[in-house]
């Protein structure tokens, strides 16, 4: 793993090609703005799996399920991506909680619908979807007593646009039992929105308000950590020498790639710019330098 | 300084007044607990002022102005307190803004009555007061326009129990531009409420939301941090080692003493206990171990 940095043309594309079997794709920023492909990402994945390249498709967002992704990759073009090549934080939730003996298994769910229809097809229950706002409690109710469920084993916070203060004090007090799991889908600090100019909070965020007021750390799922990997070797065969991962974040995609032994690529049509890249440089964050850019997928076809 | 958290009772407490002039009391905790007063709290606090001792209450406590904490004082038997004797995030906020040099003078206002009502009187106008429901936005609106007020300078933090997504985001996008300043009321995790098995969040879960979103660290106005050491230094005339800190945090109250040179005492009437100073000591945090404690003021009598 270089580190370098190097920009990718059509031709050191190819050439790179020959000695990769996997490619791991991040999708918000990727393949993806919103609503809209990147333009070009189509065409470059589905070259990639006519080629015969394995490709996956690893996403710390987890406001959709896997099967509203492959519904969004088929509307979008890329034709080739079924929901058993997707790897989003519900699948890596949901197979935690089945792996571990929870007692109580109703769940906390800070969260969107991804979460939600993970957990429905597991049979856990989950309480506290959707909006909970402060002004349907007293003052008194909320100082002495947040009307927790007794059945509750573990909470888990993902992207939820609903979150709000009340949600994190149900948090914080579930997880007063230590025996109660705390999960975080991940901890990406913002997300790529279809605006550069505005920043979207991302899940990292809300974690950061629950590890405060709860002072415990969470096992988080996604990306850069080490339960979306451990995924990807239990369901694939992959050589990570073989393996390259492309993404627009520095702190999650880049370092899972390096962490895990692969190749990486950064492209700029998300989060994650040049001038990143050269702050982290100068911080000699090895673990955050990818080997090779483009400024989109699409500039290397 | 000794840190060694000796037990102090009414004999030992009068030997150590000996050598103390000044007085600072944290108030939630410390003087009361929710509605109510600590017992022996106000009768420990008067025979001190009547004992000609200077008193000064320094809470991070953001939700009243100092003319509430007046009344409460009155109300609960603090009847020597004032509200010049008051030291709270509120009004150091806004003396900082008064100093500053905005050109914009608007505020983005997390918060609640107490920073309200001391802006108000500073001539600065606030926005962000009160509920903002994600309900009342569009999902377009949300990731292409958040609807940003352009008169706004700067971004304050306080405690807001109608915190939520909408207000994390049009925090973060008012701190895109680097000229808007960031304001923390303070940095507490907890706030202690009325009923210990309740773990109510504290301003600064709500700041970590802030602070991992915009990627920015704000200017922290209360304990431990030294703005209000320098409040206390240019309306006071103490010396640090004739004051007796007392307080029932260690990362806040007792840290502010020890930082600041004073002797300090722990209360065991609000959020921290002699197990968590036993962890300190183990992570030799000597920045965090009273010299002294009691199990509440009361006990002193």
């Amino acid at each position: 793993m270089s580190g370098l940095c190097e920009q990718l043309d059509p031709t050191k594309w190819a050439e790179l090609l020959k000695n990769v079997e996997t490619v791991i794709f991040d999708a918000d920023g990727v393949l993806w703005l919103g609503m809209d492909a990147v333009p070009g990402s189509p065409a470059v994945v589905e070259r990639l799996a006519a080629m015969g390249k394995q490709i996956i498709i690893v996403t710390n967002n987890s406001t959709k399920s896997r099967v509203d992704y492959e519904e969004k990759c088929q509307k979008l073009g890329f034709k080739s991506v079924k929901k058993e090549n997707i790897v989003n934080p519900p699948v890596l939730c949901s197979e935690l909680l089945q792996r571990s003996a929870l007692t109580k298994r109703k769940i906390y769910l800070i969260g969107a619908q991804g979460l939600r229809d993970e957990l429905a097809k597991t049979g856990f229950q989950y309480v506290g979807d959707g909006p909970d706002h402060f002004e349907n409690y007293s003052e008194t109710e909320f100082l002495y007593d947040v009307a927790l469920d007794p059945e509750v084993g573990a909470v888990i916070v993902g992207y939820d646009n609903h979150f709000n203060y009340v949600k994190l004090m149900k948090a914080a007090n579930y997880l007063r039992d230590p025996k109660c799991l705390f999960i975080a889908s991940n901890e990406d600090s913002t997300f790529p929105g279809p605006n550069k100019d505005v920043t979207i909070p991302g899940t990292g965020a809300l974690v950061a308000a629950v590890k405060v007021a709860a002072q415990r750390e969470p096992l988080v799922m996604g990306k850069p950590h080490i339960a979306t990997y451990n995924y990807i070797r239990a369901h694939w065969n992959i050589d990570p020498a073989k393996t390259l991962m492309v993404g627009d974040r520095c702190d999650t995609d880049i370092k899972f790639g390096i962490d895990n032994g692969m190749k990486t690529m950064l492209v700029l049509s998300g989060v994650h710019t040049l001038d990143d890249v050269e702050k982290y440089r100068k911080e000699d964050r090895k673990d955050l330098l990818p080997d090779f850019y483009a400024g989109k997928l699409g500039d290397l076809l």
